[in-house]
């Protein structure tokens, strides 16, 4: 497919991921981006740190540049462009210049879809965000600036509405947070989330775990309605998660998933094979589980990218999925995961033990460091490690990274405890912590 | 053995873990460890920390008392015991009272022999130090405070050499590094140590690449004579390594290695049955070449301690080996490795390649991060990781730590690109500088 036309609906990480590698893989095929909004490239996990103000410029959330991706990578990038219907019959895909009014069709060789995730908004109004991409971050970083908002409702107590509570509070904002569920954090069991829920508390963000609805109140601000009880802020965030943007590719006749996205095989085609898609619309498969998830992430939105630009463009790649392995940063506390919870471990590994130990970031004579506490969960019938949950203020993140190569490598707790990791001591005790943690599930192992 | 008698040879890493987890394993047997200095379970690596200031306590550095030991764990401990001689015939060690000078011959069921090692120390003199344990330490801290050196030489430009010249720097003197070989930091290849070297050489730490001998002067202070010319310092150290104390051990029977240490099998018992060996006394395999070396470390004479414990008082563990995983803080530049370096991947895994990749510790657009620089090694016949290693300021320990999983379980590049590892801005980039120098040694892989 030398000269092929190689189609791509959306620019952020799966989208140029996939047109750079594409690149990299054909020097000669002709490369088109269609992207809705007037971003590209953009790192939306960087948004609650603009919002906070730790990061100044929002364009240094930008990778790479339209003039880059045009100059250096021979890639045309359409913005301000939404696709509006995929022809698979006649592998065109109409599109809609949203200045101009245009409409066009684009025909393709080979189609990457990689339209993101929507989020889900059940409330809008004046004094109501949600934080998606580039244009929410601007618009909602254009009220904070001029309207001076002194407290703020967060609706949802997942990763995102928790950062973004974070830079509420870093802004001096009173904040609370409205959670439906039992436990804030879903995909961490209590052990983790519910000190996460103390040391918010500890630092002046309010938890209510009640359903709530937000509306604009008639004397500005909004009212947030939750448990029969009306509060009013001057703001709210709604952070109720996000949905696959599958639309698209579902009236093109591509088969979507259980958990609502576009499905794939492993090397990113749709059940129609000129049609490839990538990133926060499709669903991916969890290597511990088995089962396909819904999980948008910028890291598998990167490697899906990387990986159906590879194929599209004549390349041969492979992406098997993934582990949920995920982290965030509260208030300068990370808290992060992997593998399955305790309570997603339930079937297929007998019987399920946890255990939940504290150690030092740091060796214990060595000042500065802090304390890390970690949950590992494990098949007591087998030894195999099937998840692990920490927090704490360093050394976190990367610590659940070692442990999520054990877990994607179904290794046993014995086994692990043998692995031959560093010791400095600004850096980790002689037993890491993930080692002192894996040692206390082998005590309990062998019970 | 409910009632044995485990006799143990030193007080330190190895021969404390060693105890804890006997008793652990056996509530009734009588443990007695000897230990000729007046200190014991002492984290011999914070010592350079100790003498730079930054930890003020050196009794911090003891991680358990002589007293908890007795009083909580039931262990009889004898300092300034000095083991003379191991009759295996008939099982009993003769041992040197240091105080009264008192001889006594202690019997045993099982023996385990802790002996650590001894510092290569061609040099003696009055203004010419070493630092292998807190005697060392307190010693040099003594000397310091009361003579304030303004310059010092450091004779060996491995790890140790270069943490005590860091920790001599950070006093504020000056400080002149000799080592003998082409580069400093052994262990490391050159696309490391060579930027280390401009790293101290930008923090006035000189660095001079001659095989260096020293001698109290008779104006005070030391000649370091090297390369044909003498040089004048206030003090020295010497931190040309350490060789297995394994002379005991040799004299009682027990096998020795080539690389000088005590040989064992995975339960860490000698080739005399009931006699086992642990920690800096021993040698241990390499997992990755399969070969015997001596690699003197904190971790693996914790682990080979708790191991000798567990199977002389009649439990059931092994060890099976290490793949020289360890880091060290230089200025606080850190500087950490794992597997096998690209001089000792010569045999055995057919066409050997490398590469060097640059990345940031932090999402780029994150304010505070700093330049990670790591080397990959690989066989380019079989796609597997053989070695890595990294220097940077943050982040580098626990990330060499991933990679010693990948190694440890003998992953192939392709596998290992494909992990999901997280990111959150604060911590890493999407493309984790270990994912980015996998694929960036991918694309090697494929030339």
């Amino acid at each position: 497919m030398s000269n092929g036309q190689l189609l791509i609906i959306g620019g952020n990480a799966a989208g140029m991921s996939a047109a750079s590698q594409a690149r990299r893989a054909n020097p000669d095929i002709d490369i088109t981006v269609v992207e809705q909004s007037p971003y590209i490239s953009t790192a939306h996990c960087g948004l609650p740190y603009y919002i906070s103000g730790e990061i100044k410029d929002i364009n240094s959330l930008t990778a790479r540049t339209k003039e880059y991706f045009e100059d250096k990578r021979n890639v045309k990038v359409l913005t301000m462009t939404k696709a509006l219907r995929i022809v698979s019959s006649s592998k065109s895909v109409e599109t809609l210049d949203l200045r101009s009014g245009t409409k066009a069709a684009l025909s393709y060789s080979r189609l990457i879809i990689a339209a993101g995730g929507d989020v889900v908004q059940p409330y809008s109004g004046k004094y109501i965000f949600s934080l998606r991409n580039t244009q929410d971050g601007l618009s909602l970083k254009k009220f904070i600036d001029s309207s001076h908002p002194m407290n703020a409702a967060v609706i949802g107590g997942g990763m995102i509405g928790l950062e973004m509570a974070s830079s509420f509070r870093k802004l001096g904002m009173k904040v609370t947070v409205f959670e439906g569920s039992p436990a804030i954090l879903p995909g961490f069991d209590t052990e983790i989330s519910a000190p996460v829920e103390r040391y918010l508390a500890g630092h002046d963000i309010k938890i209510i775990k009640s359903k709530a609805s937000a509306s604009d109140s008639a004397s500005g601000g909004v009212d947030v309605s939750a448990g029969g009880r009306s509060h009013h802020y001057d703001m709210a965030l709604i952070a109720l998660g996000t949905k696959a943007a599958a639309q698209l590719a579902g009236a093109a006749g591509c088969e979507l998933g259980a958990a609502g996205g576009v499905r794939t095989n492993l090397k990113m085609q749709t059940s129609i094979p000129s049609i490839y898609a990538a990133g926060d619309c499709i669903e991916v498969k969890n290597l511990i589980s088995g089962k396909n998830v819904y999980i948008p992430l910028g890291t598998t939105a990167n490697k899906t990218g990387r990986v159906a630009g590879i194929n599209a463009a004549g390349g041969d790649a492979v992406f098997h999925g993934i582990i949920a392995s995920a982290a965030g940063n509260i208030l300068n506390m990370t808290v992060a995961r992997t593998g399955l919870s305790e309570e997603e471990a339930g079937d297929g590994f007998g019987e399920i033990a946890s255990v939940v130990s504290e150690s030092a970031s740091r060796a214990d004579y060595y000042p500065g460091g802090s304390k890390i506490t970690s949950k590992l969960i494990f098949s007591k019938t087998s030894g195999q490690l099937l998840g692990a949950q920490m927090m704490g203020k360093e050394g976190v993140a990367k610590r659940i990274d070692i442990l999520a190569v054990c877990i994607q490598q179904k290794m046993k707790l014995r086994d692990i405890a043998g692995l031959d990791l560093t010791y400095a001591p600004p850096e980790a005790p002689v037993w890491d912590p993930v080692l002192k943690a894996v040692n206390t599930a082998l005590l309990k192992l062998r019970k």
